[in-house]
């Protein structure tokens, strides 16, 4: 029997902020999300959607990606916790496909059950 | 003419800590909110429903105090900041009226539009 043990939120808020700062996006989820996560957009998002599911997240990423035609920068800053909750700010500036330059800021909201991240929410 | 100076995200995030680390929770939403912000809880909210407009903000803040028997602590993190958003962690230890004794635990997010609370959502 091997026991597997189950992170604290304290414990995936650190991991999480750890590999944000390394700019290792894609290990973050992989590592720390449920398979069937959520991802959740604002109502006023442009090309974003809300979706269900590491393949749909993922996709939604390489979207994303896609749009950027050049990244100038980003930040992320110390998460906080509270509960199954992680709230973590973050900006970015980026050269938009056919868009011009965008500075943005964001709060994402992660909510943790059984020791994963079942939903990210953003806030901007 | 009397010109108002609109505040800044970070001012009302200041302004928004300083008032509950002193518990001046109606004073907050007296300075801080706009007349039509919204409250929004948890879909597995107990007791508490999602509202609209300060009065109706305020006949929430007053139904949780009826449900209190006894308040025994609380506590607010920093808040932190990113473009129009705050979130701030916070907690409290309560006997509630008929259910016993309650810890918990939340992240509250602050929306801002011209310098004013246009809504505030609890995750936990």
């Amino acid at each position: 029997m091997i026991a597997e043990k189950v992170m604290t939120t304290k414990e995936i808020a650190n991991r999480l902020s750890e590999l944000f700062k390394e700019n290792k996006w894609d290990q973050a989820q992989d590592e720390l999300f449920s398979p069937d996560a959520r991802s959740i957009e604002p109502p006023h998002a442009v090309g974003l959607q809300s979706v269900q599911g590491m393949p749909a997240i993922k996709k939604k990423g390489a979207d994303f990606n896609s749009m950027v035609e050049e990244m100038h920068g980003g930040w992320v800053g110390e998460p906080i916790v509270a509960g199954n909750h992680i709230a973590v700010t973050m900006g970015m500036d980026a050269t938009m496909k056919g868009a011009g330059r965008l500075k943005m800021e964001e709060i994402a909201l992660y909510e943790v059950k059984d020791g994963k991240i079942v939903s990210e929410q953003f806030f901007y």
